[in-house]
């Protein structure tokens, strides 16, 4: 049963943060054929509130609620990144559809663990690699499936975030990990079929330099060759100033396509100081299409038992590149795919 | 009562076309507080049809069953443009909030009395003008607003259609009356407070030259003078090869702002042919965005019986412009707006 | 003999201006074949400075000097545009190859005798509409030339210039005839083989409105009815903040071509003000090449005894609109091209 | 002695391939100031041939004849790369001032003895990285020259020729010495003041495969690690379908700069398969107001007897940087500058 007599999959929100918040709205606003029927949160107060907020019938403050729900078909996990795998194993074990915020996990076991269950379980789970949905990047792999970029031989993916980040939040990894797992996917993504063999990063701390010797790291390049030759550039960087960046580029032997233009309309401005457009300030600006798409296309195939389009291992094989990166931070040489740790 | 108990404000479409049901679609799946309750359509099966789609309670074949529906709250006028001022009439008369799509009169006496309608019985009245809340045009007036474009000197307005159209449904004011009416009150909208004084039209039939006999004009360029001194261009043709364009510039003593780049996404191709990017073909692909916000502001303004953002009285100086427009074609010089008939 | 013993145009320039010192750097420093042999202006001095900086030969006060020089294949003609006319036909006279500054002539009277002059004297005359040189007009044009644009339907042409104009030299006309003509000659470029039938203009003093009274023009919007159905807008204004501002489109019923993007350069600076690019700011910025490959073309047509390939037929059709503009302006209504008095 | 009697500095052309007949003719067309005199090459009539078209004096088979003639002041340099170094410091020895094409040396020692040769002979050197040169780019520089961009964190330069390239041409560190050298200098010249630290590049036979076993690399990714913590990552492909691809970017902490935008107008077609522009096809077409404003630089440098702009010490550097690189491939991690044999 993944879905209520009306055909409609009802879905539980597990964690109510930024990101949680948001696709709450998504689901009950702009996703047909869902209903956010519950939020799950351990802090006090906080999954009524957004319950409350969205009409949702049902706040928890433990996701095992949520498991214990006959009424629920399908799961949103946008809890801390830490519980990502553990919950997508219990809730896949409880028959619940899934889909889970990026990562999927922190280490490749937890990965293939969370895989095994929902394979084990013959439930939904998709990943939350929102790009792959995102117009311009469609767009690309549309232009790629018809043969017209031919052969990837270079390409590239860019993360910016706004700035105002906290220091004391961001691990070693992080940049890797929750940052350009992205761009693994998106490289991934634009170059189908292939897999990723070495990987070489060099990363710092110039956007916080005194945060350098706790280990920050909030700037970061990575090279990525993959089996069919084709080499990758990931970069991100915490701070830009004029916004959030997301950018990617494939030269293939037929051409090339570029993503991501930055701009919040097409309205341009000129006066003495020249022309101007205005640039987008957050994920939650440029990406609210690829959000609603995302979903949606969870939504349909929690309905109709289809496969998921990003699977748990796409998450695995983009988690295995950041952790390679990571890798190749800490011993300063490239890393290849098969000296990751599990 | 303007809502149900819940504070939804229930809606009913008159006329399930293409833009009814386009409306309707956006009403029950992207407007929050608003529920599609009812349609009404004379052509047999067609309301059913478009209720069963979009969940819809109730189907009617005569807008005077909707009148008399204590449960709807608003109705959304989709009707052929000339039924348009007296379903207003109707409708207001009967105590629903009314939003109309443009034309909302055929005549300036028709407009007068829509407007006196809704006047009258106290709610609102909103019409179709949707490029007021596109996001390159809602831009626009904001610098506009802040005082950064300084007074307008040279506006211009452009819509061109992809082409594909009826010949025989084509009367000699439809390019003026359907199409421009649109630059027209985007004209006004950008020229904040001045109206319009003097208007010469110049127009043809040159995407089918061999239905200008029977007064076919499927092109045209309308010069309207304001009463600030600005001078304004609105082109329109109904034929463009690369897609449906539409957009903007203003010229103010402090700057120029432009509207409207027709990108379909921010994916640029580069290949043996050179750099490309895809076209918008259509105007709901162009203005999703802007047809769900009018209608949610519709809904809004219904809900909480504030005035609406687009008034009778904006439908009606459009159309005073449209009527001068194709008159100054009949006598070949420029008319006034006080020449124009009611 | 229209060259040295070595091949090489001896040519002499008329009037040391901003114009004329700019097409005598040009001559002296860009143009292969050519040398700048004298410098004729009546202001003490001014022909002397000017021959100095630029390495010219002789200095001349009265231009007969320059026609009596036998080492003087051909002459530019940079004066103020009342004399051009005469200059013209005294040059032809003298049997010197002519490239004059527009407008050519203020009547189309003077136009016809200069035109005239040139024949009799079999020498060659071109006339400095220099943005049929420009790269992006020469590309539309060649689109054109190919049938990829088919016919043309509705054209633009715009002039913005960046301001700091003196208005105490601004006649009624001179926005037609000194600044919009180079408008009414690109709209003839980009609809080859049609003649303008009827023209509307208004204009109007919004940058110095305190000038109205003594007829100052600053702002006009013109429209042209070709013979061919097209119908053309040029537009002008005297002042742009944001810099010089030349721009084209021709919609087709093949496609649409956009000439002139204001950009100085193709850098793009990203800040927290948002995306910007710096602008063009003078005519002298925009078309160096534009300027150099017209006197390279004139150069090359006077060695070789090729026609001109912007002719005194060109630079009269583009003057008879101007003074159908400027009549239309007078009377409040469209004016046909046979109705302008000679 | 650096000029003739009359202040124009008389040049000799060393090498009559490509790049040389190009600068000949730039010296003979478009630098004020300067006079091409001379033109060597081995070949037979090669230097008569260009010497003829270009309107040079005279034609030598030997640089040494160069050396000898009083009546040059100074040499562009245009021969095969493996003899730059070589004759830099022949000509510096005759007391020429030199202007030397990209790379000025293929070892470390070989850029030593140059620069020490010029400096001992007290002449100009001056080196052929003609980006420093191009609008773009040095309208980066000047927003960094003024702050704007704060410190640089990354930088990206790429470049891809439109391909054709004759694989049996092409040594393995072709790519690193003499196309990525270009985009190594203007890195460095974006991140003034800063040298590199440790480079890592991954390289590849991906155009060609068939020749990767003869060492071809034809395809290329180098991260440099500049020692103010700024990463950089410069990008070469010899293919590109859509032409000459030069570009840069680079991320501060006050905002982002990029350059070069491919277009070869600004004119925009728009059809029935989207909107489209012209792509530059070559390094000439590019850059051609580069090419002559470095040698406008050189000249008046010589002239002038003041420093050059792009230095033997900017060469060596550069250069630096390919020999990482090329090692990097080699041994499969990154390489520290100080690491690079002489």
């Amino acid at each position: 049963m993944t879905t209520d007599a009306a055909g409609t999959v009802r879905v539980a929100l597990i964690g109510s943060g930024r990101m949680g918040a948001y696709h709450g709205e998504t689901l009950s606003r702009r996703v047909p054929g869902a209903r956010l029927v519950a939020v799950a949160d351990p802090a006090p107060g906080a999954a009524e509130r957004l319950a409350g907020a969205l009409g949702a019938d049902r706040a928890y403050t433990d996701p095992v609620q949520v498991w214990a729900d006959p009424d629920v078909d399908a799961v949103v996990i946008a809890a801390p990144a830490r519980f990502h795998a553990d919950l997508v194993v219990a809730a896949a074990g409880a028959g619940k559809g899934v889909f889970c915020e990026k990562p999927m996990a922190m280490t490749l076991l937890e990965a293939d663990r969370a895989i095994e269950a929902a394979r084990a379980a013959g439930v939904v789970l998709q990943v939350g690699f929102n790009r792959r949905f995102a117009a311009d990047w469609t767009a690309a792999r549309a232009l790629l499936d018809a043969g017209r970029l031919g052969t990837p031989r270079l390409l590239r993916s860019v993360t910016r975030d706004p700035g105002g980040f906290d220091p004391s939040r961001v691990a070693p990894d992080t940049i890797f990990r929750e940052t350009l797992i992205h761009d693994f996917d998106t490289l991934r993504f634009l170059n189908p079929g292939a897999e990723a063999v070495e990987v070489f990063a060099t990363a710092d701390a110039l956007v916080e330099p005194g945060w350098r010797d706790r280990g920050l790291l909030d700037t970061a390049v990575v090279v990525v060759r993959f089996d069919n030759g084709a080499r990758a550039v990931a970069e991100a960087c915490f701070e830009a100033s004029y916004g959030y960046d997301v950018r990617g580029e494939v030269l293939g032997s037929g051409g090339m396509v570029t993503m991501g233009d930055g701009r919040r309309t097409g309205m341009v401005w000129s006066g003495p100081e020249g022309r101007a457009v205005e640039t987008v300030r957050g994920d939650q600006e440029l990406f609210p299409d690829a959000y609603t798409a995302e979903l949606a296309a969870f939504v349909g195939a929690v309905r109709s038992g289809t496969p998921a389009l990003v699977t748990g291992a796409d998450a695995r094989a983009a988690l295995a590149i950041a952790l390679a990166a990571a890798g190749s931070v800490r011993i300063g040489r490239p890393v290849r795919l098969d000296e990751v740790p599990a």
